[in-house]
């Protein structure tokens, strides 16, 4: 790990998380807030405006580093770290916590359709640019509980700009919802 | 602001967007990372197990304070402040900044689906127990920048235990992204 924002990132996620279920009393919360309050007033002193976006890397890999679920740097994303195999199934396994918690002891509903948004997603995906979703549909065949779970996305069919793609997410081997969505290629990236 | 959690975690939502977008060197990044793992090491010391859940307060108010969406104690919620008028309209305007990026300079798509989940789900929700997703479809218009945004949603009708729902997110006025989708109320809730 030679980039130092990342082990960071770690650490800030265990915030988030610690934050939630902590039980300590007020005066080491106040304690707790004083640090972090210095944490970011060091990181404050010189900021890019805006937001992350997408940087080029000299060798040519594109960085999304500040993206909501695979963003190094950005202690929102579990992260997702997305595999491509070679028969063309993208997949995740990811260990979802207290912090993505809808329904008492499960995953947020809708942090379900954002990992299955970003993993079609990344079935139409090209080098020379992303492809953005058209259309979404989900159905949730039941609770999806907090922990260990697996997600994967396949390409049904392609029709020019068009991805056609399905995927769903699995607890404990079965699948809890299922998805498909139409992703499109702007046609400046070909 | 009575809860000493809520300043805590309002400090750390500005913390998780510093980390993606702080240009200090190496040295304060070390520094700032000492104090994070001062602030971990405090809260951690009494954590309750698995995650917060929903909690009941003495005057019968449910506080869902760990939920990824609405919960003030979880830094990765904006968190969203929902409205509920007369007229049976669910709403919520919310600033979403670099850490909820896909696209360079626009909200995830997936963040979107998020949001719409939780608000046409809360058209469905009862005093006495939450409807859970049943179906939920989405229909990407235009992409959605970085910023605020309002998003609505409304009951297009209901069937016994099922709750069919509209919604829509919408930035300078005009629809980004529409859903539609249907909620159920698990028997034992009535």
């Amino acid at each position: 790990m030679n980039n130092p924002h990342e082990p960071l990132t770690e650490s800030v996620r265990s915030l988030i998380d610690a934050v939630i279920r902590t039980e300590v009393g007020t005066d080491k919360l106040a304690a707790a807030h004083a640090h972090v309050t210095a944490a970011l007033e060091l990181l404050s002193e010189q900021l890019m405006p805006g937001s992350f976006g997408v940087r080029v890397t000299p060798d040519g890999r594109s960085q999304p580093s500040g993206n909501v679920l695979i963003g190094q740097r950005n202690a929102i994303a579990p992260p997702l770290t997305v595999e491509h195999d070679d028969d063309g199934l993208v997949s995740t396994e990811v260990e979802l916590g207290a912090a993505y918690e809808g329904p008492v002891g499960h995953v947020h509903g809708g942090v379900c359709s954002l990992i299955l948004d970003h993993l079609l997603g990344a079935t139409a995906h090209r080098p020379d640019g992303p492809a953005f979703t058209g259309t979404l549909q989900l159905r949730y065949v039941r609770p999806t509980p907090l922990g260990r779970l697996r997600a994967e996305a396949w390409v049904e069919h392609e029709d020019g700009r068009k991805t056609y793609a399905r995927g769903r997410i699995l607890s404990g081997g079965e699948p809890t919802v299922e998805a498909q969505g139409v992703f499109i290629r702007p046609r400046s990236a070909g």
